[in-house]
């Protein structure tokens, strides 16, 4: 019994028929779904005699004992946002899922291997993603937040934490389950366009981006479309139209790597018979090495209030939310250009626009990395996400190749 | 008793005390206080002699018989829109009074004299402005949609006009109330920052500029701001930056007079992950002459256009609503110049850039002017409004020598 990835891909099928509907994945975090997918996971790997168990935080882990108590992790995370794809997260489990069997099949490995299944990498339902791997990374730190969170439907996050066995209270005592850990792999479908438009079905991620998000608030002065003659107007919507323009000089002079969005505008009052006095932007940049995204924000405030001032207007900003760069492993990034290269011809390196579950394992200081499948189209956290299951194929074959090689550095310390 | 500018100012003064309250005018039409407004002018003009009638789209009429049927006529509105201003259509009326006032005492005039309180000019309650005014020109062509047509509160349009008498079906005809009018003159305020940017209390209206409104919506690709490249978006809102900054081109290279407003732009989905799919804006292109404004109009398709395939992205325009430009009577322009100058020294002629009931009569054919009075920082339909005590005055005395001149100037055929 050895790698057999076209099961692979019909488990994720099954999984599909099992905890999906015409409108997609339904598998969110902290209900009966996705405790059914949980358990139909236990069932899969009973077979291979790994270990299951459940940590603090809820996170799921199956341990195959190895000859040394130094560990291989392999992870995904099972959890889907509604109406979601049928590849995102469970690919990477199930993937494991049949490493776990080939390994298991060998006999002992040389080292400990554990699939985990993080819980709720998605933050569908209370809105904070990576719950379970920042648990285990120790870099959750905002418990007194999520204590105060509620669902749609008014439930608080601790309550049906609780439903699930967990206590958010204690979900910081996952910490333990990293001691040991030596190295830790992930794949994942790419979620962007790159691999599809170099016509690659397998590329190996460098990091994950550093992000700095801010609301950027231009205000001028509302006045009558018809009786305000140009030279009198002071529109808040000139200031927004130029820094969205500015900020893809910025990525470019910036180079390859560099992602700054403008991703939305509200005017106000934004009536067709009034010159726009407000107009609030929501910038979003990305960068993987920290300097150059740090230098990316200077330029665009800078550039802001160039703007502020030819138009005779304030701006002001607010940070919504900023990560920085998190860069993985590069001897594990050797490894993964080998299995890449092994199984597919031609590897190629990219960053992750995305977090994942990768970064906040890495954050804690084992060394991580990842593999990206192509995406169809770039889509996903829909029901048309897909990737070729020549691909997917592929992409468990690397996955395979690049545990064993990550088992044999460190066995051989 | 000769004219009496500070008496207008008074009573200005007066009908805000009866009508408004801590947030501004609250003179809606078809409203218990506009009624209430409507019969206080009432008491106001009975000294006068002139003869009170209402028409059939609810316009208030008094006519001071002439030596001859033709008619000279003084227009404005009583009307306010919420919280609005204490002069804006209320200054017009009183001012009218005043001259009628003046006229009565010196005897039967050349010429009959009617001044008229427009129904409606602000459209407020129902969205549909210039209801009196329109109904007498004849150009009332949406009867069967304001059939349908209710307030924030579900009453509908014809309901509440019959409350104040008003039938919808026969507001028609009110057109036989311009019969025998050989001229119509209008004061307002300017509700812009024309005036008081040259330091002069009083301008001449040109004509009122024709309109081009428009929703022009570009659209793109929505995609992730982490994970997509530069080079692979195609973003909606550059699309819609790219025309907000070149209509202002489009304006400065047509000449004084023109203007271009970006008043909204709607960005879907709107959230700082993605890039943006559909950026709705709203167009507003306004000058006095139909020629230029076409001519704008194709300009800014074109460069939409251009944009358009610049970034990869599809352009949809759609018209909101168009009036053709409407321009005042040469002759009068003439002699409202010379009672400018008279009363204040300096004259100026300038284009309004919001409507009034004058465009509408003189779409009719009747011979039609308008005087401007500086309003303070351009402000209207806001409590803050405001005219200096001192122009208002003067503005008095500048519609008195026009209605003089206009009177003589229809006597003497």
């Amino acid at each position: 019994m050895g790698l057999d990835p076209k099961r692979t891909v019909a488990e994720l099928r099954e999984l599909q028929q099992l905890t999906g509907d015409e409108n997609g994945a339904q598998r969110v975090a902290w209900t009966e779904t996705w405790a059914r997918a949980r358990e139909w996971l236990r069932e899969k790997v009973a077979g291979t005699g790994a270990e299951e168990s459940v940590d603090a935080a809820g996170n799921q882990w199956f341990t195959l004992r190895g000859g040394s108590d130094r560990a291989v992790l392999i992870g995904g995370h099972i959890d889907s946002v509604p109406n979601g794809g049928w590849l995102d997260g469970a690919l990477n489990v199930m993937a494991g899922v049949e490493v776990l069997r080939r390994l298991a099949d060998e006999g002992q490995p040389h080292v400990t291997v554990r699939l985990v299944n993080w819980a709720d990498e998605e933050g569908a339902r209370f809105g904070r993603s990576l719950f379970g791997s920042s648990a285990a990374a120790g870099s959750m730190a905002d418990q007194d937040e999520l204590r105060s969170r509620k669902d749609a439907n008014g439930i608080a996050l601790p309550d049906a934490l609780s439903e699930h066995g967990v206590q958010l209270d204690s979900a910081l005592d996952a910490r333990s389950e990293l001691r040991g850990a030596a190295a830790y792999v992930e794949l994942h479908i790419e979620q962007g366009p790159v691999l599809e438009s170099l016509d690659l079905p397998l590329g190996v991620v460098l990091g994950t981006f550093g992000v700095e998000r801010h609301q950027v608030a231009f205000r001028g002065q509302a006045a009558h479309a018809g009786s305000t003659p140009m030279d009198k107007r002071r529109d808040a919507l000139a200031g927004a139209a130029k820094l969205e323009l500015e900020i893809r000089g910025i990525a470019q002079r910036t180079g390859e790597g560099a992602v700054c969005t403008m991703g939305g505008v509200v005017t106000r009052p934004g009536i067709v018979t009034s010159v726009v006095e407000t107009a609030e932007c929501l910038l979003d940049q990305r960068h993987l090495e920290a300097a150059k995204l740090a230098s990316m924000l200077d330029e665009a405030k800078k550039a802001s209030q160039q703007f502020a001032q030819e138009e005779n207007l304030e701006v002001e900003w607010e940070r919504i939310w900023n990560i920085e760069p998190i860069l993985f492993d590069d001897a594990l990034i050797g490894l993964a250009d080998e299995s890449v290269k092994e199984v597919a011809g031609t590897s190629h390196r990219l960053p992750s626009g995305p977090l994942h579950d990768a970064a906040e394992v890495a954050r804690a200081g084992v060394p991580s990395v990842m593999l990206f499948v192509q995406s169809l189209r770039g889509l996903s956290h829909t029901k048309l996400e897909d990737t070729k299951e020549a691909h997917l194929e592929l992409a468990v074959q690397a996955l395979d190749r690049l545990a064993t090689k990550t088992i044999e550095r460190v066995a051989s310390g």
